[in-house]
């Protein structure tokens, strides 16, 4: 099974969550969808399904958790994008949500994804047990404000300041490492599997989302806008501290690329066929967009 | 025990909960708590308690759940008061939370808050099993984006415009009657309560909801805006249909009576003592903040 399979059946999940959804509310759930289907890597969906196919081949089983992830990830770019926050007019190449839909319903459909993506982890653990709790509690606390919102409100009051490197680090642990790390962990969970290879896939998931943060840094300075599908040098315009900034350039490409082989070697020690999840970190460390 | 006791429970638990809380986020769990401790009549975690109370004296057990469930109100008021929804300056008698820490934090705040509510849900039914996981399907599909968000959607999209009957009660029956329910089912719901009781309590809930929003429509013609502590006529000014606009205020008040009669009679078929959940039914009818 390649990765792009596993894509498409996420984006074909998460369009038919939403399609035809609504009455009165009609336009809320327009909203929605409108950011969901909009496309996107669809990173931690897929590192998900490839976490928990390395121990159950039935990964069907937790599409909902899957879209669960991505919904939360797709409301904090709804969010970020606000004119209150980065005030992004582009997003995966078109316009944001705010500029489709308005200030209010943008609010109002990242708040109603938020939300979603809990109703569907509650309906499945009421269904399917324990598990299913588990991962509720771990995506809800990497999502929460210990976890992704807390690397934004920094991120926030980081502008128009020097950060500290423990301070950037934090920051990008928790807006981006958080719900990279909690994709594999809750994948892994989903699968039960034991706790030696939480552990070693919990490491692996931390210096993952720390490569993948790195990444989008130099793709900001580097990067192609076309290709991105959003605007670039923000951080710089912003006045903002990233790996760039503090390391530079060439300091991040070999971060990044010495991040990815302790990935590689993490992986390695699961006696497990972890192909696929060494596959798309290859991707991770080279894309270009 | 009185129903002042049990919000001034709440109140602690609330307090301490976010007392002290954060690191780099600390601001965040500043801008939480502000709008969390502010106060406010705590209508929605009473009534959860109170219906717990009927079945099982335990009430401290679900605290938990009753924090949760007006975290959710709270982080709804936030995101309802910005600029670019109701673009409230007070609340509760005190500047609203976007005055206070800025849009982007106040964005973040009721992110943070909704996520929180469903950490609590998920902690608790790791632990205490099913009773609180069917408690956390039933407050998320409440607050959710068919739910009290489906109210607000079309709040918003009702401004200048005059809206139908049949439209306004669905707004209202989502945007506040939800949580109003939600609040007395859940209670029934942790406590064990057999279905005859639940569809009982689901229609109370229905009335009251219906009931309070009522009133906070005729509130904001007649009401105080001290005793309040809100802006009133903001939906006038906003040209916003309301029961009152639709109905005029005497046969508004006539529908609040009745409403709050037939309250009555479906507690009277329950056989339980129900005279507190009567005393705050009442109550209610009579408030004038």
């Amino acid at each position: 099974m390649c990765i792009e399979k596993l894509k498409n059946e996420v984006d074909q999940w998460l369009y038919e969550y939403f399609n035809n959804k609504g009455t009165y509310n009609k336009k809320l759930y327009e909203a929605m969808a409108y950011s969901v289907n909009i496309g996107g890597k669809r990173i931690r969906p897929i590192l998900m399904l490839l976490t928990y196919k390395m121990y159950n081949e039935d990964y069907k089983d937790i599409l909902p958790a899957a879209g669960a992830l991505e919904m939360i990830h797709t409301y904090s770019l709804i969010h970020d994008d606000l004119p209150a926050m980065d005030n992004d007019d582009l997003r995966r190449g078109n316009p944001t949500n705010h500029k489709v839909f308005g200030d209010a319903a943008a609010i109002l459909a990242g708040d109603g994804l938020l939300n979603e993506a809990f109703n569907i982890l509650f309906r499945e653990s009421l269904e399917k047990g324990e598990k299913w709790i588990k991962a509720g509690c771990l995506i809800g606390n990497s999502s929460g404000a210990d976890g992704m919102i807390a690397g934004q409100i920094v991120d926030i009051l980081g502008e128009n300041k020097t950060m500290q490197e423990d301070e950037l680090v934090y920051m990008h642990s928790k807006k981006t490492g958080e719900l990279i790390k909690t994709a594999i962990l809750s994948g892994a969970t989903l699968a039960g599997a034991e706790e030696k290879d939480l552990t070693l896939l919990k490491e692996f998931g931390e210096k993952l989302g720390l490569a993948f943060q790195i990444k989008d840094d130099i793709l900001d300075v580097v990067g192609d806008e076309l290709k991105l599908g959003k605007t670039t040098k923000k951080d710089e315009i912003q006045n903002k501290s990233t790996f760039v900034s503090v390391y530079g350039l060439d300091k991040c490409n070999d971060m990044c690329c010495k991040l990815t082989e302790q990935c590689i070697e993490l992986l390695n020690n699961i006696e497990r066929d972890s192909s696929k999840l060494k596959e798309l970190t290859l991707f991770l460390l080279k894309r270009d967009y």
